[in-house]
């Protein structure tokens, strides 16, 4: 019993912060890869830097102060384009606050812990890959079906980055140019389909589908609703052929998939895998994993908490 | 004048053959990059592979023979689908007699000089990369537009090679669900509609452009004549639509283009690059060069040189 009242070792970890336009999400992530003591606070601002600023140096202070482990770092989600060096946030559309700033730099100068940044949905790749649906695979496309529809492509275990450090806009490839207008400005893109006000206006087509969520939607597919389950099975079949696309193009092992949508099951994945079945050539869809994303809504927690641990 | 009569010291060259439906192209890349002693031959046959594998050897043999270089490789580029070592062919569709061979190999062991494999819009990207019209970048799309419609992206400097070695298709990303068959079997590719047969059927809205040709055409367009410039403006507002989806998804420099309809010119740039700037992520499309193949039928040629020059 010579132990008792002896301080316990700590263990190591790092911080993982998700900075989306309403909530921050927040957690310390395990070496072992599990999130302990999450925390999730409606953003302090969308106008304000400061106000943010000083709310993300109180999550990091209390996430330090109730729990054991030795943090050694902190990764910072953003929703947003940031610049090659992923230093600066470029424009995050939900949080116009975060424009032209570095946020990952200042919380470093008054933590005095090492900060690093990336995309949320790049994040959320990066955590699906390593601990969640995408496990194991060095070839993979990530996609989430939220308000908009994002995405991140793995290729021989590295996110593709492109020229400016962009790309993986799963949401704006091409279903039709003659399609229905896109939040980005251009017609047709997947997600003027598949994004929540593309289904909407698909389920529109049933009156008494108007008004009512995707949860009770989802709801009435399970309970027999032959309505409902078109709805999902539409848009299984848009997001297939969409992705029949990049399978072509970019051979992956593994799609996965996350997002409020996904719990549609296999009311959604049936319809998708047997379009990507019959649009995408056979040597790339023979083998092709589908799978549903894991971590839920802290993929992106704990992709940033992930490459917190690489600084 | 003491050195007449001594033999001159050789230079260091490859051997680069493009190996296509129809013909076979082959020449001396010469390390300083021009190619010399240019050959091309009808292909001996498609059925049966002994012949073919004849008609190499005597290729390599007569280059060596007339020309003055020291060769050290052989690079060889087939139309068809690799295995993830690129040293089968899995299936060539216009040349079966090379499925489930290994050309590269047998060539290696036949004329003892060491031979790569790769497939020929991966050469094209790789030559024009090196040394045509996308020069100097790291992120581009090589794309030609043919019978079919051929591609291959290079991200970092490297072909995106996938998990079976594929991807690069960029003929099969999709324009339409509901849009025409592919050759592929799918509906509405990107090949079926800037693909020959796609352009021909597009084409034979005007009856007066029945049974003419693409080169036809495009005289006809240069001309003055408006429907011929309405063909064209039509190929690249569908190819645009395509590719504005890759460049959100692959943020490239550049995307250089090939092939019989690239000839075109303005009458088929212009109308694609308005579409690419409409709709594509500005901070993308900005800064995106979009330039013409510059080495011709050659392209694949100086590509399965390269490639030898590094085996």
């Amino acid at each position: 019993m010579e132990n008792i009242g002896k301080k316990r070792v700590k263990m190591d970890g790092t911080i993982g912060i998700d900075l989306g336009g309403s909530r921050i999400k927040a957690a310390i992530l395990s070496e072992a890869g599990s999130t302990v003591s999450q925390m999730i606070k409606p953003i302090a601002s969308r106008i304000d830097y400061d106000p943010i600023l000083k709310q993300l140096v109180e999550i990091v202070q209390g996430l330090l102060d109730q729990d054991q482990h030795r943090v050694n770092g902190i990764g910072l989600g953003v929703a947003g384009l940031l610049d090659r060096e992923r230093h600066t946030v470029l424009t995050s559309p939900n949080i116009p606050a975060l424009n032209g700033r570095h946020p990952a730099g200042d919380l470093e100068s008054q933590t005095g812990l090492s900060a690093s940044m990336d995309n949320d949905a790049n994040l959320m790749a990066i955590g699906e890959g390593q601990l969640g649906g995408a496990k194991g695979f060095s070839h993979y496309i990530a996609i989430t079906l939220g308000t908009g529809v994002g995405g991140a492509i793995i290729s021989e275990g590295k996110l593709l980055r492109g020229f400016n450090g962009g790309g993986g806009e799963i949401g704006h490839i091409l279903v039709n140019p003659d399609g229905p207008r896109c939040n980005c400005g251009a017609n047709g893109c997947l997600e003027a389909y598949v994004g929540q006000a593309g289904i909407k206006r698909y389920s529109s087509r049933y009156p008494r589908f108007e008004g009512i969520g995707l949860k009770e939607l989802n709801q009435k597919a399970i309970e027999g609703d032959e309505d409902a389950r078109e709805v999902f099975a539409y848009v299984g079949i848009i997001l297939g052929a969409g992705l029949s696309g990049l399978v072509n193009i970019l051979n992956p092992e593994c799609i996965v998939i996350g997002g409020g949508v996904a719990a549609a099951g296999d009311f959604l994945f049936k319809p998708l895998h047997k379009e990507i079945h019959q649009r995408a050539f056979k040597v790339y869809r023979d083998g092709l994993q589908i799978r549903s994303a894991e971590l839920g809504n802290w993929a992106g927690v704990v992709g940033a908490g992930l490459i917190a641990q690489k600084t």
